[in-house]
């Protein structure tokens, strides 16, 4: 029965990477896998879309469970075209993004090329996946990412039928060793925001140059809902994304205002 | 007095667009203007950051009204560096980024580089306006958009003190001739999404190629408090957005499914 299902595969860190080749893996165990990701790096593309240059798709690998294709666009891309091109009209049973190399909790979310594709997924009626773990290291431990994605899968897969949709889960995993991990929490949005340290520089023709780096300030470190808390407390944390960003409360406070 | 205003200026069509001009001149009746925009088109990049690449900056434009920066970076890593590196204790009064080439409204503000840009410096605790015209066209008409942005800025800049932060204006104009237009409408974010067709080429090496095109399907044209509706008929829409993307119903739903 569950090998008759089709899930669809991308992260933003492209097909070469580690946490991807644990997707690919742990995807399986669920159905037949179609993967397209970026040929490159694509970290922090959020939604970004390509416009104005051609998109490129190859295949890498095939065999009887998994499909890979390299593709030249951004993560968002890489989920229109396997929906609105690939797919047209076969039924989709799961969108996985990631597993992402560092954590999208928080803001994060807004940035992520993972979530955004994670998010883009949603958008066609298909319970949609952002799965990242709290480690940049190319070299990463995703034991415990692979561990608890797999459980949340198959729970969602479970599900699905009598959840609304759209429907997308950004699931951050905690750094520590999968034995560690003290279980899943339900979270929300933790609120705070990056402030950037700019490494200035100049390059061997005298042209300034910039390097963006900075540090993520939590502004609510004590919430215990949120999923910075999670983390911090190593717990996997599982927030349910939307992307209506009407400010209602604001609409309500500019009314007499903006006339 | 008006003239000690501080007012920061970005977008995502790159500081050679027509746009940015009128929004430079409408800026600049405000404040005194720095901008720092994308040295190239930048659209469709929405919370896109740098990680990876050094960016560079150098001045195009230098007068007593106005300074203008060219950078080789996304819309928000344009806000970041301003008020990063730039501003640093210096307090700006507002963020405007555009004029856009082409409306945001909608799930369009979640895509687009000028609402990226125009959110991200609302992170900074600054009224932030990201205004936007209905049309794609290079040479648009900007004259609606230059007299109800100019109405807009004023009145949120008399009201700034009193309403809370972050504050983040979606602004769209619609394509009509300014006397057609029939006034400002608070609205919300209307619900739907973009639906791609891919045109399949193969390049003189016999690669595949793609080119992405689509179409917003609009899950609800008759709704007249959303933002499409306004702009459908003639309105200006104002849609104040926010960066929590939890989706709280959908915590309510997985209460005991995701354990």
């Amino acid at each position: 029965m569950s090998n008759e299902r089709l899930i669809f595969l991308t992260n933003d860190d492209s097909y070469l990477s580690k946490g991807f080749r644990h997707a690919v893996a742990l995807a399986s165990e669920f159905g037949r896998v179609i993967a397209i990701a970026p040929d490159r790096v694509q970290s922090g593309m959020s939604q970004a879309i390509t416009i104005h240059s051609p998109l490129f798709l190859r295949q890498v690998e095939c065999n009887e469970r998994v499909e890979i294709y390299a593709f030249s666009g951004t993560p968002v891309d890489c989920a229109k075209i396997a929906f609105d091109h690939f797919f047209a009209e076969r039924k989709v049973d799961l969108v996985l993004s990631g597993i992402n190399h560092g954590s999208n909790a928080a803001v994060n979310v807004m940035y992520s090329g993972t979530m955004g594709a994670a998010i883009e997924g949603s958008f066609y009626g298909v319970p949609s996946i952002g799965l990242s773990l709290d480690d940049h290291d190319a070299d990463a431990d995703f034991a415990g990412a692979v561990e608890y994605g797999r459980k949340i899968i198959a729970q969602l897969l479970d599900a699905a039928e009598r959840l609304p949709r759209p429907l997308c889960l950004n699931v951050n995993v905690p750094r520590c060793a999968a034995a560690d991990i003290r279980g899943i929490r339900l979270s929300r949005q933790t609120r705070g925001f990056w402030r950037e340290d700019f490494y200035a520089r100049q390059d061997p023709h005298g042209r300034d140059y910039f390097w963006l780096t900075g540090a993520f300030c939590n502004a609510e470190p004590e919430a215990e809902d949120t999923d910075e808390w999670a983390l911090a407390n190593n717990y996997v944390a599982v927030v349910p994304v939307q992307v209506d960003m009407t400010d209602y409360k604001m609409l309500s406070s500019l009314d007499g205002v903006i006339k």
